[in-house]
């Protein structure tokens, strides 16, 4: 089958894989209809995190082409959405409701195949798969769906970690992918003002359409006392991290207000937490990779009944033989989030 | 009148300084009734934080003696609680729930007093107080109502921010004063399983009264894989931290599930936070200094009904005239917290 291939930093093409196929009972084959890249697949691509070559990518949608023997909630010809880790729903941590430490799971592609790809396996597919409903889906109904398997899961994380509630005045560091999909899901939260921290315009208009009340371009210590003066000298009773660094923490954690929570879903990288601030304005910080399997089946509802339209944050597109430009597009960020489309329905 | 001064580090002692009186309408003056040391006045006494030369102590319980002409809510001869921060309740920390970050309030001794002195000037008064019902109160019951000046108001906020729920199994890290008052907290909020990490036969010894269920001797790393073994290789569902070091913050966050809470009550010295183990397992930290204002009314009423006997802390006791007494023992870690007595009822 034809799958995107890693083979060293800035070089992803799409090549020859053997075909993805049920190795254990409790696997399922899935035929990729759509896929994306994740801002985390540009960690291996810019060499900033070690990978193996080979397979990438952990976010897609697709048509269950084949079931292992054990296999009993999805059938061949289901229309599944993956969470970017499988999981066995059982186990201590799923119970506890975090998929991603699934004692007996794992992500994308260490089942053998990515997400990038024309089809995959994936392992314990009764417990990590979710059926979609009904047929006939718009082009932007599938976009929109594609993202439950990350990104929007992502920022739902945040704002679930960030403790958003109804009526808050919340706040958004980083403007990608993920920062919008925060943005959305802490509207559809309910928070009542949500300052989205963004210096680039085309972004900033995304963030408006997904809910923000107030834009700040300003970075680092000049966002902090901005968001401060826009909040009475008080800070914001939920924030979220949504890049990463270093200064986007310290940023998050310098704008929330006393006894307030961060929610941090970017990958630390070189973060040092500052331990005593926090503890003298008793803000906490939680956050990580996002349970999206736990998430799905709330989300799946408001991307099918319409109240959230996520696949907005995909602005370029391209198809698996130019899986090149895909990512060539956002390590340059001349695309928010590219969309790699595989197959048809 | 007579007060503990603190001279240099080593020297306290008693002393006379200025009668406490009213400076502003909003004040009121307490005469001390009992008062006691907290492990955080063992900082400047060790010469481990700056500290001026003056009064000290932030931990008291007394009788109302005088009020300000602004003052409504408590009145000449009231028994009252004060927690070790005053706040006027109504500035939009306070609403939250941070009274210890109040805009307009502080810490004894910023108010002229320290709380170790024959009496102190309560800023704030209507909103810092808490009036305390009926009278007759045994010492037992005395030294209770102490405690929830600080060290137990502290330990359920080391409940509270690790998000203790009922059925729990949950750990203490510390087995000091605040730690012994966590699993009390945690047991009060019906945790089932209860794990107080102590190497002290007297200080495990209260733990199980106050509701531990599991004795873990080990520190550091060897804590952790005992912890994690106790708990089928999971963690436990909520840790709280309650000494402040480097290795206890790094053993609650290894004993913690994924998903948990890490409520952190010691405050810093030396801490580095593993962000990148609590980014993959989705463990959080939050804590500070305890919102006591907030937290009294509700275990007064445990107190006041015999629920809770968080006095039992108190192990050593001196007067006045002996502070240095109550420091040197918490010093060289013969008492747990020292009780000073001052005045009668």
């Amino acid at each position: 089958m034809r799958a995107a291939i890693f083979h060293k930093p800035y070089s992803v093409t799409a090549g020859e894989r053997p075909d993805a196929a049920i190795r254990v009972p409790s696997d399922a084959v899935v035929r990729v209809v759509l896929a994306c890249v994740c801002g985390s697949d540009l960690w291996p691509y810019r060499g900033e995190s070690p990978f193996e070559p080979g397979p990438i990518g952990h976010e897609f949608i697709g048509v269950v082409e084949d079931v292992g023997t054990e296999v009993r909630n999805v059938k061949k010809r289901d229309f599944v959405i993956s969470p970017f880790a499988f999981s066995d729903g059982c186990c201590p941590n799923c119970q506890n409701g975090i998929t991603t430490a699934c004692m007996h799971g794992g992500f994308y592609p260490m089942n053998g195949d990515g997400g990038q790809g024309e089809a995959v396996r994936v392992p314990l597919a009764d417990s990590t798969l979710v059926t979609v409903r009904g047929d006939g889906y718009s082009d932007e109904m599938l976009r929109s769906l594609l993202t439950l398997s990350d990104v929007m899961s992502t920022g739902h994380h945040a704002a679930v970690c960030a403790n958003v509630k109804a009526g808050a005045t919340v706040a958004v560091v980083g403007d990608g992918a993920v920062g919008l999909c925060a943005v959305l899901a802490a509207k559809r939260l309910g928070a009542e003002r949500i300052i989205a921290l963004s210096g680039h315009e085309g972004r900033q208009h995304l963030a408006k359409a997904f809910g923000a009340t107030d834009i700040v371009a300003a970075r680092g210590k000049e966002a902090v006392e901005t968001v401060k003066e826009m909040t009475g000298g008080v800070g914001v009773d939920a924030a979220m991290e949504c890049v990463g660094t270093n200064q986007s923490m310290h940023t998050a954690i310098g704008i929330a207000r006393a006894g307030a929570m961060v929610g941090f879903v970017g990958a630390p990288h070189g973060v040092e937490l500052p331990v005593v601030d926090m503890f003298y304005r008793t803000v906490g910080v939680r956050g990580g990779g996002a349970p999206a399997r736990v998430y799905i089946p709330e989300l799946l509802e408001d991307v099918l009944e319409g109240r959230i339209d996520p696949g907005r944050v995909l602005d370029f597109e391209t198809d698996l033989e130019h899986i090149d430009e895909a990512y060539a597009a956002m390590d340059e960020r001349r695309a928010i989030k590219s969309l790699v489309r595989v197959g048809s329905m």
